[in-house]
């Protein structure tokens, strides 16, 4: 399925809604999200400059008949009943906002209660997770990251396993633990061997990091024992947002052999609020690194699957000034989502409408584009200075983590807004 | 929380329900599932004998009022609504359950329609995944499982890893593919290197394994960022089922390093019917191996946690006759359930209700004993011979496994029936 509307019409958009000049969420954008105002119970919202959109206001008002989507699917908390409907039925829903939301378009601004009642702004709405998480997948699919690891815990002859080249390597997460933008993260408490001539230790973790990432979340999928190819996987991807992998490189150091990592991880993972479609994502779509050798057949794909989208880490310590700690890109991914998913799923391994498909940790080649401290700080050998005069090898309590995304192309921008969170004390 | 039934009493107790010699589930079991028949909806019962129990019919006639479970609870199609009440609530309608079906207790049995209602023959009803999985986890806790495994890869010196003895190693598996008993499992097609100078092949595993695995399920666990103590963990312990956690060995060697076991199982898992509860298991309760190193204060225990339950794996070829390649017991497991749910929440990770923690492959140490082909046949290397003359490295399309348990004290015999599974061809 290609998007329906064409690239310098879709550009020429304008909305009746106030879009402050730079914002990420441009007409063109129309993002998905869940919502609270007004003690009312969360349900779906899309976003536009600085306001929010309540849906089921809209739904109500009929403004949404016509796209085959459940109204039920308006009342939800999440938006695992309104992605049910597949990929045809989001994107009727979405062309249908964009629609109204046009400028010149009468069907919603000329009825001011209405308005009244479907815009919020963002700063009056709180922001929730957007899916119920069914299961959580993290890739390792950064070639640059996967390098630096190996590097620093193999040396610089076996950096990368062998094969890393071959299979887009991942591992099963925790769901249960991914939280909205904006929830505080306990440090963990947790086993270590800080020392391997003596016994593992009891504490809390003292090499607590982030991982810049993106993911992308799921339509329903195929049932189980039939696969996703390559050139099926783009229609089963709702669309993508920003996603800190929180991690604690003590405790992971210690557990990882051989099963992978367990409590270095699933104590907290953040999730961006706005799920970014792959529609609004088309006009920053480009192709991915060159891969070789050649992947296997069930991994090759046609065209260009990876998008230019510029990716920040910030850290603000507490009640002090932001730092920018790296600026790097998705487009740095040697693995493509699509590969990810027909990966995933060739064993016949069952996906599900709201799971989540994290990237791993996306570096770039140059030092200030790595997307960990574990890496920033050379495993904390060279510390980071901020502008405050401390320094970080890992994050100190009460620092708070910003990452933010966005692509720009032809003056047109589409972005992600951020994914935060501050380290609260071990407790 | 202790039983509030004594012992003696409890082995006295019979039912006006015909329970046929050696059956699994006695009135001391009163296990829970989900079934259907009569082309209704899934829905909560328990069994006994032979005979399914409809709690909904059951709630209907006010027969569980005072056990504050919401009536919603027992017409749901998982079990989830029901243990989000929590231990003290299911407790109360298991001894309910268990007052209504003893002898001498007219307040079901005298009720014909009721009854009629009420009661179906087993092989009368489909039975279903008990639970809707949240997050499902695989520990590795049996420390001759581990051994072989680790001779067989890395020799006899490195056999286990250097954490294996301070915490009980685990990692993350797939919820989605977690199927019922008796769905068949399709051979997983994937990517392999067989021969590791040549460059990798795509085709259908040729090492499909099964692993013998009890699992056991959460009540709701405490919010992100505290922890289960091991002291409190069995109040969050719902009950037991039996496990398979088929893999394709040839797939998940290749792709485990280093973040672990990913496609080479996340094509199925199946999980027998009964949830037995705790409390059913009382009197097995038994003393785990002593423990050399003592673990960390976080993973001390006072009293016995761990249970005499036998465990048998059977091999069916397709058409053919029953083989028996497993006998081992849980009671061979190193890491106990209460400290494998305090090792999982020390870091603050969140638990709910419907939660999997499957206890890894249970071998003991004789070679009869090893809970997976991989073992058994010590890599393909002493193929098994069955009763119709073939042998089996690993899995043929065809096969047949069967999982069952149970355990015997003073003549009281409290099981879990089974779970079984048949491989379907690639595809």
């Amino acid at each position: 399925m290609s998007s329906a509307i064409d690239p310098a019409k879709l550009r020429a958009l304008k909305s009746w809604v106030d879009v402050p000049a730079g914002s990420d969420f441009p007409i063109q954008n129309i993002p998905f999200g869940i919502f609270s105002a007004n003690g009312r119970a969360p349900r779906p919202c899309t976003r536009i400059g600085d306001t929010v959109v309540d849906l089921h206001v809209l739904c109500e008002a009929g403004l949404l008949t016509g796209t085959d989507i459940a109204s039920e699917a308006f009342q939800s908390e999440t938006l695992n009943a309104l992605i049910k409907h597949g990929k045809p039925a989001v994107r009727r829903l979405r062309e249908r906002l964009m629609d109204l939301l046009s400028t010149g378009n009468t069907g919603m601004q000329d009825q001011a209660g209405l308005v009244g009642r479907a815009l919020i702004p963002v700063q009056d709405a709180t922001l929730h997770l957007p899916v119920e998480v069914g299961d959580y997948t993290d890739f390792y699919s950064s070639r640059e990251h996967a390098t630096n690891v190996g590097i620093m815990f193999r040396g610089p002859e076996n950096a990368l396993m062998p094969n890393w080249l071959h299979l887009p390597v991942g591992y099963h997460g925790r769901a249960s633990s991914i939280v909205a933008s904006g929830t505080a993260i306990r440090r963990p408490m947790g086993q270590m061997r800080p020392d391997p001539q003596q016994p593992p230790v009891f504490g809390p973790s003292k090499q607590l990091d982030i991982e810049l990432e993106t993911a992308f979340i799921t339509f329903e999928g195929k049932p189980l024992g039939e696969r996703i190819t390559t050139a099926e996987a783009e229609d089963r991807i709702f669309g993508m947002v920003l996603f800190n992998d929180w991690s604690a490189r003590d405790i992971q150091s210690w557990e990882y052999v051989p099963l992978g990592p367990f409590l270095g991880k699933n104590f907290g993972s953040s999730m961006s609020p706005w799920v970014v479609t792959l529609e609004a994502l088309e006009p920053l779509r480009i192709a991915g690194p060159a891969q070789d050798p050649e992947p296997l057949p069930y991994l090759r794909t046609q065209g260009m699957h990876s998008f230019d989208i510029a990716l920040e880490a910030a850290l603000i310590p507490d009640n002090g000034t932001e730092n920018v700690i790296c600026r790097t890109n998705f487009k740095h991914l040697y693995w493509t989502m699509p590969q990810q998913l027909a990966h995933h799923t060739v064993n016949g391994c069952n996906v599900r409408a709201g799971d989540v498909m994290a990237s791993g940790t996306i570096s770039g080649s140059s030092p200030d584009s790595f997307g960990s401290l574990l890496e920033l700080t050379w495993r904390g050998t060279k510390p980071l200075k901020l502008a405050d005069g401390t320094e970080r090898k890992f994050l100190h309590d009460g620092d708070t983590v910003v990452i933010r995304g966005h692509g720009q192309r032809d003056g047109l921008r589409i972005g992600f807004g951020e994914v935060r969170g501050k380290i609260l004390p071990a407790g």
